[in-house]
């Protein structure tokens, strides 16, 4: 089974969960992504804790919810999707007008025919979720509605994936498990990342150490942040933020703070010479943890790749961000640039061509022994990489030097070291 | 009163004063603004004295002058319009064939109807001028040339008015008043500035010094920066030539040597958010005394906003410049821009927000309880503002990569620092 | 005579002498030379010596070549061109089947009409080189293949002029003398380059030495390099390596490594200004000896001025790059080109104005006594100068800023020096 299928198969478990930034839809997640690579470390940091200008908030479960008509007849039903209740929702089970029902219930108007995703994590209240247009038909009546939830203290919960590496350097890849049943905006993070973990372990050889983390978004990332900050400062010299990584239908990028970190260079690096016309976009479209990666003080070098990006589709938090809007090609596409960006920084060294003037190329079997008008063009990328390799460039500055695609320079500095005419400094 | 209206008015007063770069003129049009805001010390810098590498001329005053016809009638008179007279002429009554008097006329040619604004400071001579058409149009008769006028030692006259700020730190604005009857190129930049000056004066509390000169132009400056070089290099901080800004048609900006001087920046982030329109020149297209308070080792941070910006509209230099060329919504624009630029400066902090990660606005009431797409668009500008205040950035900085103008940032800082989130760096 | 029909003539002098990288073809071209300028020292390297990463080759030379076919007629011979004959061929003297022959014989299939420059240098072989349509239309017969050349230790030969100046510091024009029979790509190069030590030495004050070196390409800049690059490093301040500087159609400039070196500045400032359609090209179009000057290591600044670079054109490495494709004009253009860089170089200081304010130019006749409208245009390049003549800038960056060729401040500079108005500093 290719991979790119196995990623799709994961969201496809992963999609009636009904997460949220606490309780038990995070901890059966973090659950099912152990299956695929087994060396997740969860945590649980208890309800109350300070972290940074915020506290963790209380943990909130859901077991069932619905509003019944005078007849009995369920109008809408957690079972169908829990899009229809507002996440963090108060319990609640008691008969109301239509009036009274109105006033609860939220809806997209621009979009009449999805349930929107809303959640009110930070000021106890109760809601349910509907199309504008079912809200629109409901009839005068004497309504049930019923949330048979729970908000109380517990923990919120997280999972963390150290590979290390040759160095103590690190490389971030963040993403989220929060969002209930929603594909683009959520799956598909997890499941990448998943599996660019269980490829990274896979590496014999790896001179980075990589931090993997999936955290509930916003809180989780601050809370992550509180526990772990000044090792990351210390240690990370890139990061990405992983979502919104499942569909076909572009590339996106989301610079750092400032666009000019390591990873946005390899970022920019891969995508301008494979997927040229995708989307950039600077931190002011920011939207997800990179929020908190980079923001002052923090000051990780962290930017994020997607596929369409957050807020920019139509169907994004809506009941239309579904398993149809991705696909196998879609995950494999982002898998297969992350993999990209991953081999360019393992291999991102100042290099620096060994002898003065420009190396005989010939005598080693490397360059035509005719010379004629023409004869040189094949090996141009080469002759273009020495050309540059003096020390003050790494691979991604020669790479946009010469205009050739950083990945495929890699097996020419295989060359070039095993002809002892270049070296990493 | 409109503030537009009352400058206006006070134009209107001045217009008919014959300014020179010396003499009663200058005296008289001081006067006149001390009238508007009375503390403007008034300064006398005696004939000869050296100034760098110029000395200041001798002083020049007129009283009457004309050209009679043979018949006694005057066929151009200086009560009429002191145009009519070129400025520093010396003392003439004889009589003159049309061709003798035909060689101390000045006209502009390609602009027949007008009547030129002419000089001769530093080389001593008479002349007349009116329009081509009437030169054109002279009889052959002998003509009686009168002008009583005097050009003897005395003093160049300056006014200066100094508003003390918290710090010693200075903002320099800089205008002119040695042009007679002109309207846009004079007498509508001692009338914004005067009441600039009246408008500083009142505010409870400054942070920067404000230093406000009235001086004729280009001997004037070299002057007053003999006079004033050192202190002024010590604490300017940002500096405005104020020329040309009373008409409607346009703004303009005149870029100092660089064009990257604070007083560049503020001029540039007020013009870009509000008069995206506005004409650039670069310091090759200067003309006023931004020449003096620009040149190398005066090296003062001095740029200039018009309106129509001197020599760009065809009035320019002639009798066209005259009172119906303004008007008081020409002169309150550009009083309003250089309000908004002091503004701008009086609060041109590094910012620095007091918490790691993104604060918890919510909880201070100052972010949307409830999350769904879309509910974040008004609080945008906070928040990017919140991640740009990271101790690098000045407010320009962060108006100019927020997009966002930096006098709509003020209320925000105003709120985030009324709730401890942000101090100034 | 015109100096552009003297470098014409010596071309044609040169023209038929059969140069390759070693040999007799280059000391009868240097012996050419010494008869315009006598003051070249002329150097042996022998083969086998070491320089850097490479060996100096055999040395080569040839008598004669021909192919004849069983009537005994010439079909080709080396004495109609020398082209016909591979560089670097081994001596040869059978008869072959037309297949065999074929075998040797090297065409330009995409240019049937012309003979292709063909070499070997670093792999011993034999071959012959004709249009592809003689090729063609050859019958199957015996033929008797012939050349009488020889290939032994020897030496490399070069020629070097040092023209000294007040300072040690060096600029270095550098040019190859390794082709046979080709005109734009051979002897413009050396043709222009001795007539332009010819000027250089007949110059009453150099304030720069000048190194003017004539070397076979490639082996012979590397070989030269590894003689002097410790003198060079030190003293060198800009370079050109001179070639394709014979034609009318464009002018070119090929970058040094980065594009920023003084060399680079001048080359820019001059074609800006004077032949703004220029092609340009960055160092990744680098072709010539400009490839070891700008090596890793090496680090000369050295860009290089065409008129029709190498490569770009059609007739480029074939027997239609003859007598006919450059003319005196061609090469006089591209002498001016070079005598303007030299000039500038020459005159390239830190200037700074010697007053504070604007100088008084009026009293020093510099400028109009009588002020109106207009009256300043003409001396704007003159202001221009003074008020960026600050110190910081050099020659070619205030003609950069004020947007006057540097050829033409020159006697602005004169003017203001003879005042006392301007130090270099």
């Amino acid at each position: 089974m290719s991979i790119g299928q196995e990623m799709y198969d994961l969201c496809v478990k992963m999609f009636p969960y009904c997460r949220s930034i606490t309780g038990n839809g995070v901890r059966k997640t973090l659950g099912t992504l152990k299956e695929v690579y087994d060396n997740i470390k969860i945590y649980e940091v208890p309800s109350g804790t300070q972290v940074f200008d915020w506290t963790v908030p209380k943990e909130w479960n859901i077991r069932d919810a619905w509003i019944k008509n005078s007849a009995g007849e369920k109008i809408i039903d957690f079972n169908n999707t829990n899009l229809h209740v507002m996440g963090y929702s108060l319990p609640l089970d008691r008969e109301v007008s239509l009036d009274e029902l109105k006033k609860m219930i939220y809806t997209q108007p621009d979009q009449p025919d999805v349930i929107p995703y809303v959640t009110s994590y930070y000021k106890e209240r109760s809601g349910f979720c509907m199309t504008e247009t079912q809200k629109q038909s409901l009839p005068d009546d004497t309504y049930h509605v019923y949330i048979d939830s729970e908000l109380k203290d517990g923990s919120l919960t997280y999972g963390e994936i150290i590979i290390p590496g040759d160095s103590e350097e690190e490389i971030l890849l963040s993403t989220y498990v929060c969002h209930p049943s929603m594909a683009n905006n959520e799956l598909s993070g997890p499941s990448v990342t998943i599996h660019l973990a269980k490829w990274l372990s896979s590496l014999k050889k790896r001179r980075y150490t990589y931090r993997i983390v999936f955290i509930p978004e916003t809180i989780g990332s601050i809370t992550y942040l509180s526990r772990n900050l000044d090792i990351m400062k210390k240690n990370t010299i890139a990061g990405f933020n992983i979502s919104c990584v499942g569909d076909d239908r572009t590339f996106s990028y989301i610079s750092s703070r400032y666009g000019t970190t390591l990873a946005d260079r390899v970022a920019k690096n891969v995508l301008d010479f494979y997927y040229p016309d995708y989307k950039k976009y600077t931190f002011l479209n920011r939207g997800s943890d990179e929020r908190q990666y980079n923001a002052p003080g923090v000051d990780l070098p962290v930017c994020a790749i997607c596929r369409s990006k957050y807020g920019e589709y139509p169907e994004y938090h809506t009941s239309k961000d579904n398993l149809e809007l991705i696909s196998p090609s879609g995950l494999d596409g982002a898998y297969q640039v992350y993999q990209q960006c991953i081999q360019v920084l393992e291999a991102n060294y100042h290099y620096q061509i060994q002898c003065l003037c420009e190396p005989q190329l010939g005598k080693r079997g490397l360059y035509p022994t005719i010379s004629q008008k023409g004869s040189y063009d094949e090996i141009r990328a080469m002759t273009n990489f020495i050309a540059y390799a003096d020390g003050s460039n790494d691979l991604i500055d020669i790479s946009n030097i010469i205009g050739e695609p950083a990945v495929s320079l890699l097996p020419i500095i295989d060359k070039l070291q095993n002809n002892d005419l270049l070296k990493a400094v």
